[in-house]
């Protein structure tokens, strides 16, 4: 029986056998990988991302990322909301306000997955 | 006035100062990284990917793409198009078949867009 292979046990190293061109993912594989993918393929939540991303500590207050997006605060959190489940963030509360921080090792595990 | 970074401008080597995260990107750029995303993101597109990915030469012929997928061929060639169309695979026609091959760069030029 195959060994099926979840993407967090990608390392990014590998790039000469990387999941996606090494041999045909299998489904529960594909399912997982689209829902990551997903988190990803919205403009706001690239905004967003990229934001945090370039801040210093890869790290914002929410408070910080409204007006550069130009989204409501609800709109925003949910978008936050999104990334934080799929990995990408991790949120921590600090008096009034949620600061949002880079997990750039979920980014790694979806490029060594993508690059052939 | 600030330059406009193409997904296509990208070295795969640069992962030091991957656009994600070396500063906010803009709405245009963040709308056309959506769109490429999005065409990765669906189950049956990366499965589909992922054998063509992994066929001899990288290249298959879609008649030998839809019984491993288990979907109709029309739905098969609908995924196909959008993979095409978002640069993923190239398409040929050689007698009664459409043959689609990998096109590597694409996929790298996404992965380095992500590499944080």
């Amino acid at each position: 029986m195959a060994t099926m292979l979840a993407v967090t046990d990608v390392s990014p190293g590998a790039t000469c056998c990387a999941p996606l061109v090494r041999e045909p993912i299998s489904q529960p594989e594909a399912e997982r990988v689209a829902v990551t993918l997903k988190a990803l393929a919205d403009p706001a939540r690239l905004r967003l991302l990229s934001i945090v991303a370039s801040s210093a500590g890869q790290e914002a207050c929410v408070c910080d990322l409204i007006e550069p997006v130009g989204l409501s605060q609800p709109t925003v959190s949910h978008h936050l909301k999104i990334l934080t489940e799929a990995g990408f963030l991790s949120r921590s509360k600090r008096g009034t306000w949620a600061y949002y921080r880079l997990e750039a090792d979920a980014l790694s595990t979806v490029a060594a997955f993508l690059t052939a």
